[in-house]
């Protein structure tokens, strides 16, 4: 794929790279789609108008053109967070077929872990600014695309009234798009790692293991056996286009979750960091894990495993909940919450194959010694 | 300079580097760095204790390691600015003689440009984000000093109060920095490009010319005469670690600024992007940059008057008062405001050499064809 059809952002016979059209014509073609998203998804956010006076009273949101945004915030709590995608550590041009899929591929994933981000906070997302640096050659068009990805990324459910507020424009050797997604508290709490107690139930909110297998097939680590092109498919878009939840979040801390994340370095990884945080024992029931593990075995028997259990950026909502408590729409109980006289960790309860252990040492932080005896 | 001592992030010699060392290592320095700034800069912003319960209350400032930040603003209106700072594109770690000093300064300057642009809308800092992209082979001292440099431009006057509430850590080809700065309005309006009338006073606080100076220099465009040794090295700190009076924006602001904006890319192009939003005309009075222009010209004579009025990283702040004002302290006349009809541009009035029009021609933006009948 990636040889046949590379979409490259830059294209050295192309016309209309960024380079001979110039900062002033990007800027305006990028101006473009973000006042155009603003309008449909932020309607009533209006652009302050130039002003015949001495300056526009602050509080309406001032859109990229000054030195910096202004917003009004419904709430004085703001959460905060960003993120950087890197082309070749991040993603690859090759990925996609066309440069117009590839561009809003990119945009669409780096808003798309941002946004994430902050539902896992349990917050609605208000505002996004963003930091696109661009090498010379890159064609107009994948600039564009970039945008568009991100602005489709925050028209998603759960993000409306989302504004992109302003960025910043550069140049480097690869495409690298920062992203810093700014929201309110949709609680009089926030959703943190930390907050887990004994007795709680661990749950998760999607699918798991996709973007592992959609980024496995990508880079030609394995070849997906016939009869399994809509999984294949969802894998892919997991990989290159992810649309996580952004209403899990909100929806668990409504709920009564007493701890929160998502899941973006991995199910083992991550719930390591909830349990540290917490300074609890999370004990995983494998055998919850089994259907979906089956199911992406389609593709591929013996990585399927590897990729629920340890594959990232599928941005599922990984929380605990009260042990009595009725679990949200759409949440799974996949463990429980155990006390750990000092040494947290994940541990494994139910029925624990052999290829556990090994997989728990492949992925570092999640295989800590002297953990094993916590909790248990 | 660069070729005896180079001061790359890199050192494949080195020990300790981040690859090596690994995340985790690597992100627990960065913390002892920001949580020693925040309880030095913001003693009353006490990171949330681990919460016995359910999660903390919103509005405690929650540090890195969750998701995302929680911030309790003083004031529902947000200024936000972002920018990215990337190696060989707005710095080269051979400036700098030595690798502390160049990671020192590369931090400082991506924090002190975007601290810059929140005070040009008259608003003071509460609080960053940080999105580090390193080389595997960066070295952790490295690492640790650009958050120290961030830390440095983060308490300046001006900046009290201002944390650094989380980030981001990645790996790339070059090192690159990307700063989120979050304000707050210091006054009822914001200080905006748009809102100079004719009539107004043109007005700049901070030295114009320096950083374009010290950046001929370090890039061995010219070798300046000796005897400005001291000039050398305000100069050469102007463009490797700048210091922007961060109080500028809000002192205008309060002494009834009518627009402004920070000089971050020359004083032609900056002045005629506030004539452009502004609608009017900017009529420069070149014999009062004369002194500047002759002091810089201790350094190199035939560049001095391009280095003033072109270039750009000064983050001096260029603003418009009423006609009748006293200009507060530290800001000095350059200029005055006249309608335009139509055609708003940057002109030059009192005395106007041979040079000025070739000057404005490359300048791009600040040579608009048909502007010259404005205002005039």
């Amino acid at each position: 794929m990636s040889e046949t059809r590379p979409a490259d952002p830059a294209d050295p016979e192309g016309a209309d790279t960024v380079q001979q059209l110039g900062e002033d014509v990007v800027l305006a073609a990028l101006r473009e789609v973000i006042d155009a998203h603003n309008a449909h998804n932020a309607p009533d956010a209006h652009r302050a108008p130039a002003p015949p006076g001495r300056g526009v009273p602050v509080g309406m949101p001032v859109g990229p053109g000054d030195d910096a945004a202004v917003l009004r915030l419904e709430d004085p709590r703001l959460v905060a967070t960003t993120d950087t995608m890197s082309q070749d550590q991040d993603f690859r041009p090759g990925w996609w077929a066309y440069p117009a899929e590839a561009a809003h591929g990119v945009g669409t994933k780096a808003a798309a872990q941002n946004l994430s981000d902050l539902s896992a906070m349990g917050a609605r997302p208000v505002a996004l600014l963003v930091s696109l640096t661009l090498p010379p050659q890159t064609r107009l068009d994948w600039a564009v695309g970039v945008m568009s990805g991100i602005a489709a990324a925050a028209t998603a459910p759960g993000a409306a009234g989302c504004v992109i507020a302003g960025g910043d424009l550069g140049s480097g050797d690869v495409v690298s798009v920062t992203i810093t997604a700014l929201g309110t508290p949709t609680g009089a709490r926030s959703l943190l790692r930390s907050g887990a107690r004994p007795g709680d139930q661990l749950a998760v909110c999607g699918p798991l293991g996709r973007a592992a297998a959609g980024l496995a097939v990508l880079e030609g680590e394995v070849s997906p056996a016939r009869g399994a092109e809509s999984l294949l498919e969802a894998c892919l878009d997991a990989q290159r286009r992810p649309a996580p939840d952004l209403t899990a979040g909100p929806r668990a801390l409504a709920s009564g979750a007493t701890a929160g994340l998502d899941v973006s370095d991995g199910l083992l990884r991550d719930a390591d960091r909830l349990a540290r945080a917490s300074e609890v024992a999370l004990v995983l029931e494998e055998q919850s894990l089994a259907e979906e593990i089956t199911a992406l075995g389609r593709l591929d028997a013996h990585s399927s495993r590897g990729w629920v259990l340890g594959g990232g950026e599928d941005y599922a909502l990984l929380a605990t909940f009260p042990g009595e408590a009725d679990l949200p729409e759409g949440f799974r109980r996949i463990g429980e919450v155990r006390s750990c006289d000092g040494a947290p960790g994940v541990f494994a309860g139910g029925t624990v194959s052999a290829g556990w252990d090994s997989l728990r040492q492949g992925e570092g932080p999640a295989s800590r010694s002297g953990s094993q005896s916590c909790g248990k």
